[in-house]
């Protein structure tokens, strides 16, 4: 018989696909679901999809390898300055092909299964999982006619399946450990600024502390490693700058639709990122203090490759290889601390130090106490 | 008898160049001092000339064609951004250059001189002038002996000046019509965050108003031509959004000492620049949103050589003439509306619309009345 | 009766779309055919349109439109430089779109319909059809069932039309004014460096002349306008080049298949382009001569989007307006002379001459008599 | 007693510098003479150090360091192929540089000398010395009065030292494993094409045989390690490409001056450079076919900045080793073989074959045998 390794969210997409796989195929469904940072309790997710007719589930935490062998690249390479968004949506596709891909050589599934109905997401995924393995093939349950939008619903309740609200088309959310985001269609709502309740992890501006916070951000080879002076893993220390960020309205930001022509990207997206925000403003300007120019712009040149081959779902390619090469060298002293000024939605970086930098100007932190320590 | 045009600013490398100039050259001096929007009456800069002994002394307003020829160019090639940093003072040496030219012709002097003590400066002024003439000889005062930091007061005293006190080497202020830059050497200042009243154009951001202000500004084929729906001519654009965006702390900027090596820019600069941090912002969101995204690219990396060349003193070139081409087949485009939001030093832009934009999204003003609303 | 202009070049694919499309349409086919430079008379062509059953047939010489308003801007773009081939099939494609559009205003038709099989062409021509008129529908006879490779013999024959020879798949040769292009599939004949036979403008290079020919190209403002100190008209000019350069056997090369993964680009593209190569070394040499480095190195980049751009099928968008302006502003220099040596296959430029260039080098030619003139 | 190392190629200028040295320094100098690939027995170059007063003299044949420690880096990042040049000059630099550091430490010197009254290539050494030793103070004695064009003669003559002709300001003529370099000024010798006897490695074209010669050239990981099937150290290698090419007229070029206003670069340089032109050819063609376009793009940009730092003496900086890290995974698949046609001054590669190529196309040789066949 059959096996099926099927990516697992729970939706009403993906919960439908279950039977739809097993009914078409002939085949015993593995539903896999990845918590990579979703901020909730997944077992509930687990049980949906055994309820829905699933082999085995399993979840999986995989928040760490996410941080470091995705994000961390990416920050690194100056990825997400380039393109001007955290990459959070896209840096995840590459995690979930290679963990259906090593699910199903465990489980000896010849076929993986992805939800989404957007066509872009799956021809990204289809060329990760194509890169990674071949001769696996990959099922689009979503593109099948009795799970089109006006008949998921039908057919799910014909399966037994309690039946969800469908996807809201206009307004997708995604959240993960790097970003929350948040991307609409064109609409009556996006005339005005975004409004406050869009947001989750960051407060309204005007609604934080009356002073600024500082935060010291320590990077070793380009890797954070401590903030205001504690050291801590990757996966805390971004959760740690959400919290201080995030509480002075600090990672608010929006990607409008832009081009021309025929090529309209027509939806606008919006982050709420306080972590990424503060990483990668400390990030560029450390890197910055100490690179040579010449090498700093070959590298600046270079992290717009790299945002595009992310966003293109070119990850496991020999381009991105060679680029981590060079910025492997570029990062070697990339070693240092910068200090954050966090103030009202305001971000910036107002001291850096490195033994790699300019000798006379690097402070190191002053005596008196400063803002907000974790 | 020889004659001389000098670049008269009144400090006492100027005044003593005077003096010094007749007395080397048996020249006659004609100084001619530049209101590039220093925001102070020059008639007593004019008068000192004469004392020192000018044989003449002009003064000229040359604010609107600093802002037209020079700053709108850079700001429409995206120079600005490219450099994060308002280039204001490299911005405003191809126009002393130029009108050194012109009054040296009108005067029919063969010489002109500049004061400047910084060979980085007299290099680009060099470069800028043998650009737009190369049969004028130049002259550089500050570097002749008896001009030396150490001897000029005692030079200007023998020649009856009165002494004010030199330059401050280490800290340089140059305030002009589109920023106030402070530039200051390595030292214990610079160890802590900038303090407050290096600035002077933008309130601290803690001492702003509690609410935010939207400010609109309309773009004619890229030029600022409406601020909240009132036409204005540049420079009093310029100055208003001075006022509305310096009153919410918004401008302050700074640009670090970097590199590696030899190569060390050991100067931090910082900058005071309201009207160049919203016009940037504003001009860069607009033009993103109209122009397809390869052409983006293209004017991206454009504005980068842009910035290099303003830098360079490379005004006068063929380069700057065929960037600037492309720049105007690009701006053509750049009609429409930019929102931005003006709160405690955070300056963003909430909403803009062209008629060259996507359909959907573009928000015109809602129904509530314009204005500042601080 | 609706109307549709159909593009027209007497293969069995365009034969057979003239029923076709009076059956399923219920239409009357206007048959249109381009002289580019075929080298061949194309009255035979426009026969065999009306014998299928086209309403009217025009046969236009668009030549001199050909030279001027697409070869050339390439040229002083840089683009063929930058792409590594003489571009000529895919700089064909914007005429043939434009003239599509004037043919089905003039006829007062609403479809336009173009003959390829090619995926990639078809995508191309619909890109720039679309630019052009958005209103245009645009149908594709090749794609229908009853014109596929293995019934069309069939359906041709059942509509009474004579059966050439199917296109051979594997090879394709297109002739245009400005070079021959020669398209192969994998194969064995492949396996080798490409045969003579396969290119008719060169002559094999160990059968040319035993002393070498120099040839004089007077470049004004980028436009080449005399060979040798003749002044000629644009198609006459490239013409004349042909002749020389091809008996010399310069003009051979091709474009290998490359790329990585999945993208690779399994076509071996060969080039007979005689005049091309001359031109566009004579060019590339003397605007190098003239143009600041750093201008240069900024056209460069240029070069390579403006090609990516004719292939892409994007000539009729704002970018490509852009970039001409930079050049329009670059070529003002190229005004001069290149002189070319041509031998067994081989051409280089051994001396250059203009009033922009270093004073001291400049050549102009030399007394004595020096190879081919036309 | 102090001891200096000095650079000693025999001309006049470092033969004068060691008396000069010995009587300014009151040093001890001590030569060395690197044989990078002249083609000529130095042992009587030493002969001639020591007879002008050098306490010792060392001759240390370097081509093989030479080869792969900055040929081959510089022909794997694409080097010469932006530069339009061998490099040979620039390439040669750091190796002294090097070398100079490592006599000093080993004979306990504090200063190192260098002769060329070039000011250009002297910064460049300084640039080289001070990156790898800051600690080392540089003279340069051709700076020195008594050693300037006019007087270094009679200067020669007081000391005792054989005068030979003074090199000739005109025409600077550099040979080593790499190319053969001949760069003049402007002057009436270079109205014309230049002349066949300023060449020596390579035969006039028309003087060549007449039929063609293949050469299959084989890389593994972008190294050249074999000819016509036949195994060899790279400067073996580098070598036997020089007798067959320069056989063939393959290898000559020139690069012209260029550029506009006051950057005009006002020689005129000529290459002589057989086996740089073969295996220029091979690699870029080679990587070309096995890398993704995207890559390939990268590449190339960083090739230009490359380029550049090879002719500023910026060897060794961080910008390089960033850069080599990338060069190094894109060259992992840079393995396999370029088969060139080398005809009458024309060299082309013809076929190509590489595990990591299109699977359709590459050519293994065919059946008939290997080897020159000219």
């Amino acid at each position: 018989m059959e096996r099926i390794v099927l990516a697992f969210s729970g939706t009403l997409e993906t919960s439908a696909a279950i039977p739809w796989l097993v009914e078409q195929h002939r085949a015993e469904v593995v539903a896999v679901t990845l918590d990579l940072g979703l901020g909730q309790d997944l077992e509930a997710v687990r049980h949906r999809a055994l309820a829905c007719g699933a082999a085995r589930a399993h979840v999986l935490d995989v928040r760490e390898a996410f941080a470091r062998d995705y994000v961390l690249p990416a920050l690194r390479a100056g990825a997400m300055a380039a393109a001007g968004s955290p990459l959070a949506v896209a840096l995840s596709r590459p995690l979930v092909a290679r963990q259906l891909v090593e699910i199903a050589a465990l489980e000896s599934a010849t076929v993986v299964a992805y939800g989404s109905r957007h066509t872009a997401d799956r021809a990204r995924l289809e060329r990760l999982l194509r890169d990674l393995d071949p001769s696996l093939a990959v099922v689009a349950p979503a593109a099948a006619a009795p799970l089109a939008p006006d008949r998921i619903g039908a057919y799910a309740r014909a399966c037994g399946i309690p039946v969800l609200a469908p996807d809201d088309a206009a307004v997708r959310i995604d959240r993960n450990l790097w970003a929350r985001t948040v991307e609409c269609g064109p609409g009556a709502a996006l005339r005005q600024e975004p409004p406050d309740d869009l947001f989750e992890l960051t407060r309204a501006p005007d609604a934080t502390p009356d002073s600024a916070a500082y935060v010291d951000i320590v990077f070793e080879c380009g890797v954070p490693t401590a903030v205001n002076g504690v050291p801590m893993p990757l996966v805390e220390l971004i959760q740690s700058l959400e919290t201080i960020a995030g509480a002075h309205g600090v990672g608010r930001s929006e990607r409008n639709p832009r081009g021309a022509g025929a090529g309209w990207r027509d939806r606008r997206e919006m982050f709420d990122a306080p972590a990424a925000r503060t990483l990668v403003a400390a990030h560029e300007d450390l890197r910055r203090f100490v690179t040579p120019p010449v090498l700093d712009r070959a590298a600046a040149h270079l992290a717009r490759t790299y945002a595009d081959l992310v966003e293109a779902g070119e990850w496991f390619t020999p381009t991105r290889t060679a680029i981590d090469a060079l910025v492997a060298a570029v990062e070697e002293r990339v070693t240092g601390t910068a200090r954050l000024k966090l103030f009202k939605g305001d971000c910036r970086v107002v001291g850096r130090h490195s033994a790699f930098g300019p000798p006379g100007i690097a402070p190191s932190r002053p005596a008196q106490p400063a803002g907000v320590r974790a």
